[in-house]
């Protein structure tokens, strides 16, 4: 699943610079350096994996040696960082915004949102999983995203089942790690044949049967 | 997932001599040093990933050079495949043998049993997702087996339809493709976390869901 914790949305260079007004200058243009890395960097780790894509293919897509890169990122780990929180700023966690929402309704709306940024799913399903070989920089990340998103739907089960529209039998916590892992998977299977996969449709199916209707 | 279907039992060369009697000369010598090399590369290929992990590594491994392994597969792709086919002899595909046997059974008894084999876990989930990446010799084989496996399970819920047994409103299609892709994501946090994720009860959680009592 392409979908972090709104929790997550603090410290996002990218998105932050964004909001503030145009400078000038020194300061201006290494912003734009690092932002010119960080989006190479996601479209080799993409393409290639973490292991696979290597520094230089990052610095000769974005026209620079190696030295110049390593002057704004000084290591492969902390260019993973930055293109796992540039991640972030592009994609939200499917809770609903609005307290109209149901969970179904934002969970099947970032669903259909995540088939517009393919890229995003890749990167995030090869880099999710490399992660766990050995000591991959990007473990604690992903480690970490999965427990808040657990805890997150964890609450949005539990607040369920307090008004007495969980289906009866059902874990919230079990239904947490589910949702998230049907996602994760359901996103693998349409990676590799997007004609062929509801996305949309498995999770939604999915919160049909553990979610009662109001 | 690690649940290869049993159709894809055929041409898996460690099995198939497992169950020959033992044989002696440059014959034996020989299919000794291929078992060597690929429990080598299935280790090498788990820890860092087919990308990540070299043919000197390897060799490495199992004090070979890379020329002489280079004589028994002749890439690193072959390898790969070689590895891939291994796994499936190791795994099941959580389909029920026994016509006495529930799908939910079979399928809880597998997951039981790919907790006992960690490291087959990891392969399968790192190469299934680094096999999304470009020109990666993976792919084809993911590819088939999730064709395969959707169809093995379409198969099942449709049984199950016509008995009368699938809960109203469920697709057996996206129920088959909601299975896998659970069983997929709920292993990677099961990767992570062992202590805190039940495999087994979120798998039979979604059965007991999808599938009516008898």
């Amino acid at each position: 699943m392409s979908t972090p914790s709104a929790a997550q949305s603090a410290a996002q260079p990218a998105a932050k610079s964004a909001a503030q007004p145009a400078r000038r200058g020194p300061y201006a243009k290494s912003r734009q350096r690092r932002e010119s890395i960080v989006a190479a960097a996601y479209a080799v780790f993409a393409a290639h994996g973490y292991r696979g894509g290597s520094l230089q293919d990052v610095a000769d897509k974005v026209g620079m040696s190696q030295t110049s890169l390593l002057h704004y990122f000084p290591s492969k780990r902390d260019l993973l960082l930055a293109v796992l929180h540039q991640r972030d700023t592009i994609t939200q966690d499917g809770t609903p915004r609005d307290p109209e929402q149901t969970l179904a309704d934002a969970v099947v709306r970032q669903a259909r949102f995540n088939e517009t940024v393919p890229g995003v799913i890749e990167l995030y399903t090869v880099l999710c999983a490399e992660s766990v070989t050995d000591n991959h920089p990007g473990l604690e990340y992903f480690t970490e995203r999965y427990e808040r998103l657990r805890r997150s739907y964890l609450r949005a089960f539990t607040a369920l089942a307090d008004e007495g529209r969980l289906r009866p039998g059902v874990d919230p916590g079990r239904a947490a790690a589910s949702l998230i892992a049907l996602w994760d998977g359901i996103q693998t299977q349409w990676l590799m044949a997007p004609e062929r996969i509801d996305m949309a449709g498995c999770l939604r199916d999915y919160l049909d049967l553990v979610v009662l209707p109001a």
